[in-house]
């Protein structure tokens, strides 16, 4: 496979960008500033990496305006030199071919209906009454239920499972191991035992989302588990039973949003961070990293709990005092008197 | 396929509910009592939602006496009006059919039994020894590897895999993605290297347990992981090797119990909680979300651990102040003289 | 499937350890010190068992010497007794055999190359360029993408995906569900969008490494994220593009390195525990169970977060005065006069 190349004219045309230097230097794939050789493109965005450009054997890197000016080299110019790197690079991204055509290996139940210019590979399942779409592509071993769609141009990569009435829009993305539409986790205590609550609903995931490896998205008790459009989900996320993501959101590694929970559009759940069941996030609120969510959030912000990470023996001093806070608080008010700080 | 379809009548008699109003009214699907419409089945539980219930269209509502005599419509009276929806809507619950027999695409040991009226689907492979009995269900992708049994009426939904030496009761329900009986996490560090110590124990699963999707069970290292009866693990739970779970327990999404810890039975461990390795948690204790059990716990109860979450300036003055905290209590300490509150 | 057996003094020989007692006795199995029977080794490690010792009906038990003295049954004596018994009980594990040989339902591109004595098991696939070296073993269910390569004596034990660009160095162990290569979590933020970033690095797996059941290791932005030789991962783990992570360090289930963060050698991180983004941990740092690492760390030893566990009335009470902190401590401050003690 000969990687494409592509001088720095080409890409200027190509994605409406500024120009200085050399407008025949040839790059054919990306690299760091700091490790980039002459025949890759590199960025600088973040300022603080400066210092790195005078060093940098980049062939071409693309910047601001302002960062241009000192530059020797050849530059591509950009408001947003990230923006525009993520979009160049794509150039240099090898796309494995995915032939049209269901695999001699692949076992698709009659009363499905797969487009014929969907790729299904080897060791997939497509259960009764699911539907694939044009242009989309299932790889190795993933296993599609009843009653699912799996919009056009989605790509679901390997060993995805869409249990039952999993709902794809278009260009929906998902990395191995995810898992949509398994049963919520929905139980009632009934003479000392556990009775299972059928989960009646289904999961419906809007257009251009993306669903990250070993993630778990549960359908819903009796209405769906819904994903707007644009949601982003990172890797080992769990998403309980008829939980609401509105547009634009996007969460971390490791976090949760247990059934019912209802979060907004343009929010950011950090890493490991967990919102409480049955609980609303308005638009336009950043969770930070492992935080829980135990009430409602009403205002646009950033929302943190935790303490912070010390040496073991100063953290075990101070962590044993939070156990005598209340004491401590009443202590101070008692002989203080300046009334309430709550 | 067409829904069921039942009369007022059929479902009062069927489980032994009272009944008021038009007892032919027919429902051939459930609902949300603020969403349901005229042929669906709806519940009233939590009193908070009665003012939905006179704008409700719901077909037939199942509820309390006392929240019955106001109502205009049809009405199935419980003393739990959230079992015998569970109930009911099993009745609803479209469930694919599944044929007995090992599919052509499935790899099967000889030394393996397998029942007569056992389904195995596609891309399934079962190791040598292993068993699967009479009415189990393992769906497509699955691997059981050596030595393993599948009970009685089991269901492993898609792309389980159970390693080595894993006993599951009967009717265990199993999700996509689980992993029970991978080695367990045992080293050894010896001249700078990490030893790994064999894992030569199983997993033992009791009858009626529950493994969420992709949630991991690992074997033990000498003697067996073992789940009592009736235990319900929600998704992407990690429970280490010689851990034991007690009957009827029940663990949220994204919990933890390391290696040895033993929890008792009627245990509730929230989202994202941990339980460290060796404790012992005794029966029917309760861990909020994403606190951490690092003692045991020897009287049953409701515990947690963890701060609670403020706007992110608030959080950063406050949580600073956390590194201080033996100081200040030290400082108030000394100028009360209150004696020792802890 | 006969068990093998050993005489004391073949084992003593074979791992050159000391021998008290009788030399023929003969054990083919394992068991904790409790209950084991006379067929069995057990080892004695931790002072706190000394008392099982004497009740002990284990053929053959592994111990200090010191432990030795008042000991009547046959004794193996080493310097580390857990290293000792954890050398001699992979005598006694069960090895499934797996004959080399491709699957007749295993998929290979035709440029992927499979050492001849390599085991690829049934439905596997593997993808353009990609390579199986001598003694690898990859079990049911596995996905080989492109550009891959599984070194010398790998094992991937079942279902685990290396989706592209994934680099396994030589003995590298694999549990179930894993998934190495999948992209990075890389976005940019674009006219009220989410812009895709593409992620062209790889993942590089040095020797002898161990990858936990469902842990996700993604690959690189632009370069690779890597793990040195040695790393031990346990489950639900997961690593973002460009972790680095050093050799002989090690990770409990369920924790996190986010993107770009720089992981050193013989650290060991705690269950839950979770390490921010582009931040640095030096050699030998331990961090406690569900502890965050907010900012880099330049000084080996043990570092926290978090709060103790309490019940659950005490502990509301104390953290919602967690809310008034820095109004406590300014209180404190101001009427103490004792200066800055953070």
């Amino acid at each position: 496979m000969d990687a494409p190349a592509y001088t720095a004219r080409e890409l200027a045309e190509r994605f409406s960008l500024g120009l200085h230097g050399d407008a025949d230097v040839r790059v054919s794939g990306v690299g760091t500033l700091a490790k980039a050789g002459p025949g890759q493109l590199a960025f600088l965005a973040n300022p603080k990496y400066r210092a790195q450009l005078a060093e940098s054997h980049a062939g071409v890197v693309v910047m601001r305006e302002e960062d241009a000016a000192a530059h020797a080299g050849t530059a591509l110019i950009a408001r947003d030199p990230y923006s525009a790197f993520a979009k160049m690079s794509a150039l240099f991204e090898p796309k494995p071919v995915r032939e049209p055509g269901i695999h001699a290996l692949a076992v698709v139940d009659p009363s499905a209906q797969v487009s014929a210019d969907a790729h299904i590979g080897p060791f997939v399942s497509i259960g009764a009454r699911s539907r694939v779409e044009a242009g989309a592509m299932i790889g190795p071993g993933c296993v599609i239920g009843e009653d699912c769609v799996v919009g056009e141009g989605c790509e679901l990569i390997a060993r995805v499972t869409l249990v039952t009435r999993v709902r794809l829009g278009r260009r929906v993305l998902i990395h191995p191991g995810a898992v949509l539409g398994a049963d919520g986790f929905g139980l009632a205590m009934e003479a000392g035992r556990w009775l299972k609550v059928p989960q009646l609903g289904g999961v419906s995931i809007g257009d251009d989302c993306e669903i990250g490896a070993n993630t778990c998205i549960d359908r819903g008790a009796i209405e769906d588990t819904v994903l707007e459009e644009d949601v982003r989900l990172d890797n080992q996320i769990q998403i309980g039973h008829n939980v609401h993501i509105g547009a634009h959101s996007a969460m971390a590694g490791c976090s949760a949003a247990a059934g019912s929970a209802r979060i907004g559009r343009y929010c950011l759940i950090g890493g490991g961070a967990g919102v409480l069941g049955h609980l609303e996030v308005c638009d336009k609120v950043t969770i930070t990293a492992m935080s829980l969510v135990t009430s409602s959030i009403r205002e646009p912000g950033e929302y943190s709990s935790g303490t912070p990470l010390m040496d073991n023996r100063s953290w075990r001093k101070n962590a044993a005092r939070f156990k005598q806070l209340d004491a401590i608080a009443r202590r101070t008010r008692a002989r203080g008197g300046d009334g309430d700080e709550a």
